[in-house]
């Protein structure tokens, strides 16, 4: 039986962090020299691994191993080695590590297989200062626009000249679509609190939610908190307050439906003027929902629509804004390879369960050209986006072995 | 009978409004060169009505019409000619002139007075740059003290250097407080929509509401806006906006009593981190409460208490802050100097309306060391602190009469 080396995984994870800006661990942003830093590390411990490395026209790195049959087509491994600012270890290089030690296991054994096993480091999943996300997934889906290419970061730089200094070739950017894939891996932590507090070893994702971001603008009249009486009063705080509470039930109830993940949050509201003695004129919330399932995001914006309508009638304000920001469509996880990773956990002694994402991955743009899965190990207080981000290495190795196992069941099944 | 000049008192206000920053009117603030220059012009008037102008020690512009009587004492007539950003013209502006009015219908007539009368622009009635407002008028009442000598200003000035550079002698503030004076009258647009909107020429002022600004502060647990499940998530906004929605409630029930003027406001709400995509780990909201009753503002203040940790209980966060960051008495207008001025009103067949003040002003302070009172105008819309405030020169004619008959009325009475 092969299995992944789980020491060597671990050890490439904390090596990796050790590349970071040192007075804010752990930082790593794509397009600074410090990306680049940590993706020469990355390509030498491709090299090391049996893996041929090369960066694609969109800047993602790819460490090959070809195939015995080129026919057969290609598996990815792959997540990304960006990270927000002060951010943490294991959210993307888990699953480039991952990779890493899948092609590793393969090699070390001279196991080669019939397919050409691609282990890809996608350039900038996290919101980079271009104001975009997934760059690189989102090119090898052939989603990366050429109006894409002339946002600018704040130094003025557009993304077709950074993507260069990425060792990408822009120009030719259309050569980065993957139409070759036959099945692509994801391992990532859960960065949520259900695996670890349920006591599971492995999350079989079932989607990546679609998330629809909202702006609800409440306008009135300002006014002298002293001398306007309250009955004279139109104060659009009154009303985003009601809505924030109806947010919150509404999104609670849905949940409780059991008819898959659905979350809605208001982490952002602004009140202007702003002052503590004057009656605001505006009070704006952005609403951050998310769904596995369309048709309860339609339902749920229907329902915000008319709670913020009667939000705004009864505080005697006007509702100026029912806007989307972004709005994006669920992306289902392949159900073959949904099935193959839960026979391989099965096959190996780890507890699984189907669960949806609840944040955006590659993956979401890498299922739009290809059958696509992830796998989500348990990390400590569900915690991510922060330096105490931790996940361990029991778990790293167990969600490595499940997608080794199942790359291996793959083959058999399909050839 | 005696009447004021209404247009000699309508062409100062409009005169004095024209010292402004010319980029961004009307503003005059208090300790800037604009406002040395608006009390030159000040000044120059005072003389031309008969006044003798000068600067007491806390820095006010005090011009004096000796009486007649000495050892009958002093009535006053003032408010302040400093002006927040981007303000008004009237809001006290009014006031100051509305003195030298009533000086000038004396002195042109020949008429002395038995009692001596200080018309008064009290120093920096608005919030100044040294997060103190009320500079003036709270030495006039001996409650400017050594410890707010040394604020400082943004440019690192403290008050005591600041009050030099307006003529003060800031070693010697203690002969400043007043103990002469008999009565003290102040005219004041309303800065809120109930005169106007009722019809009725003159506010007779009852009391200056105590205001009571209270910092309430939740936290909970920050987390990621797509994996924390709602049954999992300890969201402090949540907790937040059911307060706000209380206080609103709350409030609108105390004012209905009619047992005085009591209202209460959210301005100001602040979310941590404050991101579209992240759980809130704190919300932090300022109360603004006002009342002429001090009971009913002790009866609000444990309603919010107890409505806090209900709400905090609710989503399962904890009240973390429930602080008080001021809190000042209401103060209570001379009831006889009240029926003074109804009596005027109604001989000069003014329609009158007392009512409290929901707004801080200089006879807040005088009312300590002296019998004070108010008379409101009502203002455009019940607009103020904005570039748009106004009120009709009508309705300033009205109040500076009223007060002047007063004044003529107290005599009689008095001595």
């Amino acid at each position: 039986m092969i299995e992944v080396d789980g020491r060597a995984l671990w050890e490439d994870i904390i090596a990796l962090g050790e590349i970071t800006e040192t007075d804010k661990p752990y930082t790593r942003r794509s397009f600074s020299p410090l990306f680049l830093e940590g993706r020469a590390w990355l390509t030498q411990r491709m090299k090391e691994a049996g893996l041929t490395p090369r960066i694609d026209t969109a800047g993602n790195l790819i460490g090959r191993l070809e195939g015995t049959h080129p026919a057969a087509g290609v598996i990815v491994v792959g997540s990304h080695s960006d990270s927000v600012p002060s951010g943490g270890r294991f959210d993307g290089m888990a699953g480039v590590a991952a990779g890493i030690a899948v092609a590793r296991a393969l090699t070390s054994r001279g196991r080669a297989l019939e397919f050409t096993l691609d282990i890809i480091d996608f350039l900038a999943e996290e919101p980079s200062e271009f104001g975009l996300s997934c760059i690189g997934s989102r090119a090898s889906a052939g989603c990366l626009t050429a109006e894409h290419l002339t946002l600018r970061n704040p130094h003025g730089e557009t993304l077709e000249t950074a993507l260069v200094r990425m060792g990408a070739d822009p120009a030719r950017l259309n050569q980065a679509r993957r139409t070759d894939i036959e099945a692509a891996f994801e391992l990532h932590i859960e960065q949520g609190p259900v695996l670890e507090s349920e006591g599971i070893d492995v999350g079989i994702v079932t989607a990546i939610v679609g998330i629809t971001r909202l702006e609800i603008e409440f306008t009135g009249t300002a006014g002298h908190a002293g001398t306007t009486p309250m009955t004279l009063r139109r104060d659009p705080l009154i009303a985003a307050a009601e809505l924030i509470g109806r947010i919150s039930r509404t999104a609670a109830a849905f949940a409780a439906r059991r008819c898959g993940h659905f979350v809605a949050t208001v982490g952002s509201i602004e009140v202007l003027p702003g002052a503590a003695n004057v009656i605001p004129k505006t009070a704006r919330v952005v609403v951050d929902a998310r769904s596995e399932s369309r048709a309860m995001m339609e339902e749920f914006r229907a329902a915000l629509d008319a709670a913020s309508l009667d939000a705004a009638a009864a505080a005697n304000v006007e509702r100026t804004a029912f806007k989307t920001l972004s709005d994006t469509l669920p992306a289902l996880c392949d159900s073959r390879l949904r099935r193959l990773l839960e026979e391989s956990a099965a096959a190996l002694g780890y507890s699984a369960k189907a669960m949806a994402s609840g944040a955006g991955h590659d993956m979401a743009f890498i299922s739009r050209v290809a059958p696509a899965s992830m796998v989500f190990i348990p990390c400590k207080g569900g915690r991510s986006h922060t330096p105490e981000e931790w996940a361990r290495p029991e778990a790293l190795t167990a969600g490595a072995n499940v997608i080794l196992d199942a790359i291996l069941r793959f083959k058999q099944t399909a050839v």
